[in-house]
């Protein structure tokens, strides 16, 4: 078995498991190196080129799973959206959704159709990986926000302006990417994942209200259609210091927490009969190797060495993280031991 | 007296005051006018202009203060910092501090000499509003942010780096912030301002650990060189969820929250001893009238008719906001009759 899977289920591991978002990426010479060969967009259009990115962290790192290189946009061309992911920008939708007409016409491909270079991928990386593969999707709410955006926002006017002024669209299009994403990650199990994220990047500029009341619902449907595929969920999410108990009610078994809050704080506020992920800011990897070491600690001493804990960062691997401070961390992730509590 | 110094101070109000951040702007059709004619650094350069603006708002909405027409940055050029404000993206710098010696250079006016024309625009507001005068600084880290990044940013990977790599030039960037931004805020009352807000726009960005450390003691300094002023003053952040007591811990009258957190519970996790301001979602002002009336009034009910609360928006009004509901908010506000507590 693994760490990382017995972590994500709340059993006794020999130390604490970890991941990074991001761990494929431009912190990795490797990765830097094909890069100056390949586009990101060639990458995940090639399920080999992509297994031999998502592995790379494996073999330098030794981190304890295996994430798929691979886009949250990517699923949402089978539902016929065009889109570009721009470098340095993000994704840029060529027609961004404006009226309930634009969310009837996309169409609602089964879960190979949606991505299935991905799927093929997840094939590859499953057959070589000697750590669990994570697969993921996005969540309704942040996939509607681009959508509806057509580009990154910081303020999200334009697509809480739709869920206002259309809730009826509104809501049939997160019902819409709420089914096509469960099938989704359904098909990713069928190929071999081990631990399926769902990424609610976004959903922090949401009030209370209007997650429980608008967003919620259709992100408790993923959890409730995956909930019989064996495997462990985590819910993602940034700047969800006022959401967490709403977000522990969608249904994961493991909560993804940001820097804003204190773990043990966060890990009480979502349930300790319930896994929590992170939380160290990234940027902390920026900084000097002691500085890592001693916030890798803080983290590790507030997880206070109880069943559930999942190190990684609040967010993904800055592209500017030095290899030698990845490395740093994980090692002082592994060879932590808790205090023996009397 | 003025509702609205009256709530500040947590006195009994016949009605609860509003005024919104942005109030002038886009939004009004006499500023879309002006704005045919003339640009942003325009009107902030001419105090004429400047106060002429700043009033609009308050003769077409009734708003209960007025806020001065004005940008955080503009007070950096007395430190001899050169920068653009570019439409629709921000402050763009020219030459973002990288060094101790970066940090050595900033030079250190005094209030008035820090951006003279808007003391002059004040003095000419002071005069002619009928409503108290709102004044504002941006707050150390905030501001620091700006110079460090150069640009706006998502992640201010490049403002924490230099804050783990550098943390005594740091400090010294901070400090130098917070000693001038207290003499601009103190020239600001001495021209007439009757309050004073601080806007730590993007501290919502740090861990509550960097926050205590690193910053809130710079914060901390500006309400100490602002307590005997006779003015009550505005803490603002966004996405502050997990900071609310640190951020109390500073020293303001009124700490303003952001949608984020329910206006009860932040209340309640700043001090009933103290002051709120806010707390509606800018993006509700999208939506239909129905929608506008009833979160306000959700608002209202949790403020529970305690003193000391100025409704306000989170964060500033967004360009595409109607007119009409900008009045419907204030019409509600006014009107509110809270519920006698039995």
């Amino acid at each position: 078995m693994s760490r990382f899977l017995d972590a994500c289920r709340r059993r006794p591991v020999d130390c604490t498991p970890i991941w990074l978002m991001r761990q494929a990426g431009r912190s990795l010479p490797e990765y830097r190196k094909l890069r100056e060969r390949w586009s990101l967009v060639d990458i995940v259009a090639q399920p080999d080129l992509c297994a031999e990115v998502t592995l790379q962290p494996v073999r330098r790192l030794g981190v304890d799973a295996a994430v798929m290189f691979a886009d949250i946009m990517l699923p949402l061309r089978g539902m016929g959206v065009e889109f570009e992911l721009v470098e340095s920008v993000g994704p840029v939708i060529s027609r961004p959704i404006r009226t309930a007409a634009d969310v009837a016409a996309l169409s609602e491909p089964s879960g190979e159709e949606a991505a299935p270079q991905v799927i093929e991928a997840v094939r590859r990386v499953v057959a070589e990986s000697p750590v669990p593969v994570i697969c993921f999707c996005g969540a309704p709410f942040t996939l509607a926000s681009y959508l509806i955006e057509g580009k990154p926002s910081r303020d999200f006017a334009e697509a809480k302006q739709f869920m206002f002024c259309e809730p009826e669209a509104f809501d049939s299009l997160l019902a819409r990417l709420a089914r096509v994403m469960s099938r989704y990650l359904a098909a990713q199990v069928a190929a071999g994942a081990a631990a399926l994220q769902v990424f609610d990047s976004w959903v922090g500029a949401l009030s209370v209200e209007d997650y429980d009341e608008r967003v919620a619902p259709h992100t408790r449907a993923i959890f409730q259609a995956t909930a019989g595929l064996g495997v462990s969920r985590v819910h993602f999410g940034t700047g969800t210091a006022g959401l967490l108990e709403s977000i522990a009610g969608t249904g994961p078994d493991v909560v993804s927490l940001d820097w804003r809050v204190p773990l043990d704080v966060g890990w009480q506020r979502v349930g300790f009969d319930r896994g929590v992920q992170g939380n160290l800011d990234p940027a902390v990897l920026l900084g000097p190797r002691d500085l890592v070491r001693s916030r890798a600690r803080e983290v590790l001493r507030r997880a206070g060495g109880r069943a559930g804990h999942v190190f990684n960062l609040g967010h993904g691997v800055l592209p500017d993280t030095p290899v030698g401070n990845l490395e740093v961390l994980i090692d002082t992730v592994h060879e932590w031991v808790p205090a023996v509590v009397a």
